[in-house]
């Protein structure tokens, strides 16, 4: 990544309404034809520990790896995420197809979206087991929307649900797969875990519902333990987005949902608006924008934050816009007016047609602005540009003493892909 | 209704950017302490034969009935807009609830959602079978989210699918229905007649995708047959809007989906900001507003009609903002460029504080401003006041000639509650 500054050392971590000043560290890559784009990506917001660290970042790594090699091929925009999302998927380590949290019942259950900035098109899946990498299903629905309608004039779905969704998956070639071999030694200790504490708590709280946020974990586990091997547990969703070297951008997400959640609980990740956003560029907006979210369901449902955030990036300053998005569109949201503890975290890709590079016809120069902010304990994520030789990782962490859910990170970097610098 | 003026003299229809005039009829209501509330009912805009407009009018009227009668108790508009759902629901001619459309596997599985305009909490199901009132379980949902955490800190539910939806339901109290209760002669000779109509369109389709809108119906189901009984089965969703003499809002939606849709396939009815919204009226908004969709869920998805029609109806003129917003964000929303033939419909309800009732400390004074707007061949409506002896209802039509999906029409009219003219 020799093209890409980290940009870790802009890190700051604000309280609301105590703005603080951001600068994006401005690089150069490399214009060679279609072998352009860039992909950034992220393994959840949650609680990530020192010792999987290694892990966390390898799987952002070969997800980074896998949209590249698809944008080096020529691929556009959803192509490249998808890929980026079946790696992230694969991971018995991230909370999404193998290794998701097992629910209530003990079983997989999956959520996972994906929309495409160009076309606008959206597909995506809830509650969906029995199929190795949901985000093909979403991508599947995508497609067949774009063939027109279907027989009689039926207009083609473009969100389905469990069994349902499972039974279309397969008539549409995408291969089933037994619930068993997508759940992991980790989830399953991560299940009988939660399930004794989930008894003792039950036991303890008789009648006695809890608001409050401190020391406990919201993410349907409790507080990892020290030394044992399941805090993936404890992670949420993951996702992508993507611009390509036509200047498209695509953002998806995936993820198994709360662990312990009700069978038939959908979270943000299949909800239009709030998993993930795309939007490209067109008459009233300058930048073409792509979001994906990761944390509390419920709460970035009822924010609908990755739309919320894409229209924010519409503003001229990217970091301003996107912590004001974070403050006054979730951690202070009317719509989470009651709770105290408001926990997610977006990746966000914006871009625009450079200035200089409109000279050449058929290669646009694009500024790519790539940010992520969150308000849990940490957030993992990677990014690369089709130029580098090799992905960036980095685990973004809210400083000692701050509190999760009512203060937030917000980090990122810009690259300028295309410019005639070679 | 004595003190609402019909007015279905002031429609119009208008093809895009050709905005004309439009006046709302203003009439006064009594004041009668909690008495006081309003309701807006639809019964699916899609299409309605003549022979069948009796039954779509009268199950309006009873629905509205419903509401005014808990208005009447003291209810507030959450409870008040649960009870015309209910009603809706339970008339087998309506496409929600007992008499739904069948899916492709000839069974019920139903969407529904609710929203609160005052704790702005939300509660959603899709694809449920097997429960009489899919409201009822949305509701519950809603209502259990208000109570705070579950045990262990885990986050309740705001949305859940399937199987998993109707295990819920019933463990929270809400009765099972066998799906062939829900089944009426109507929903399964639609069901029989459609799946003939599909299988010889897909022989002479094989392979060719329709795009054409003209004659033929997008719901899912063929031009209805003249003097056969299952038109119902082309219309879509029910749904409601409710203020309450506190001035809070509540929308809800609900709906057997598209005639033979896919099983597990959910529609714009159980999508957050598609089927339904309301937002009592605060610091950076001066209107509460209330909104229910029905139509081609689809296209209400990707548009997010609900919330665009309330964010819309900030603005000064009502009549014109929902004009451009059925326009602009609708019929030629960038998000359905591809479609030449968008199918939807939309109840509105907005109200603020009069200003010459703010004497009164015990009781506000609502200016109620309520509209309706479908691009579909018609919507069946029905509206009434706390202090009306009975609803009015009211089947809307483009007029002959205007192309369904490419034109609209808007109706609506206004009622001031509680203003000290008793």
């Amino acid at each position: 990544m020799e093209n890409l500054e980290n940009s870790s050392d802009s890190k700051e971590t604000v309280s609301p309404l105590n703005y603080s000043g951001f600068k994006l560290n401005s690089t150069i890559s490399h214009r060679d034809g279609k072998n352009m784009g860039f992909v950034l990506v992220h393994a959840g917001a949650g609680y990530h520990s020192e010792s999987k660290a290694k892990e966390y970042k390898h799987v952002c790594k070969r997800a980074c790896q896998k949209a590249v090699d698809r944008l080096r091929a020529g691929g556009l925009a959803l192509e490249a995420v998808t890929a980026a999302l079946v790696e992230l998927e694969d991971s018995p380590f991230t909370n999404a197809g193998t290794g998701s949290n097992l629910n209530l019942s003990g079983e997989v259950e999956c959520d996972a979206s994906i929309m495409d900035g160009k076309s606008l098109n959206y597909g995506a899946v809830g509650a969906l087991s029995g199929i190795k990498n949901p985000v093909l299903v979403a991508r599947t629905l995508l497609s067949e929307t774009q063939k027109g309608k279907l027989s009689a004039g039926r207009i083609p779905p473009c969100f389905l649900v469990g069994k349902g969704a499972e039974q279309w998956a397969i008539s549409h070639g995408i291969p089933a797969c037994p619930t068993e071999k997508m759940t992991t030694k980790f989830s399953l200790s991560g299940y009988k875990r939660n399930k004794r504490k989930m008894e003792l708590a039950e036991q303890v709280e008789t009648k006695r519902r809890r608001q409050s946020c401190g020391h406990e974990n919201d993410f349907g586990c409790l507080e990892p333990v020290e030394g044992e091997e399941n805090n993936s547990a404890c992670l949420d969703t993951v996702g992508a987005v993507v611009v390509d070297w036509e200047g498209n951008v695509a953002a998806a997400v995936s993820s198994g949902g709360l662990a312990m959640k009700h069978p038939g609980r959908v979270g943000q990740a299949a909800h239009y608006g709030c998993g993930c956003w795309a939007e490209n560029a067109r008459n009233v907006s300058l930048y073409s924008t792509a979001v994906s979210t990761s944390g509390s369901g419920e709460h970035l449902i009822r924010t609908m934050l990755a739309r919320e955030c894409s229209t924010a990036m519409q503003a001229e300053n990217a970091h301003q816009a996107l912590l004001e998005a974070m403050q006054n569109k979730f951690i202070s949201s009317p719509f989470l007016a009651g709770e105290d503890c408001v926990l997610g975290g977006v990746i966000v890709l914006r871009c625009c047609t450079c200035g200089e590079a409109q000279r050449s016809e058929d290669i646009q120069a694009l500024l790519v602005e790539f940010l992520w902010s969150h308000t849990t304990e940490s957030m993992c994520v990677g990014y690369m540009s089709a130029q580098d030789s090799k992905a960036r990782t980095h685990i973004s962490r809210l400083p000692p003493g701050a509190v999760a859910g009512q203060s937030l990170a917000i980090e990122g970097g810009v690259c300028r892909l295309g410019t005639p610098s070679d």
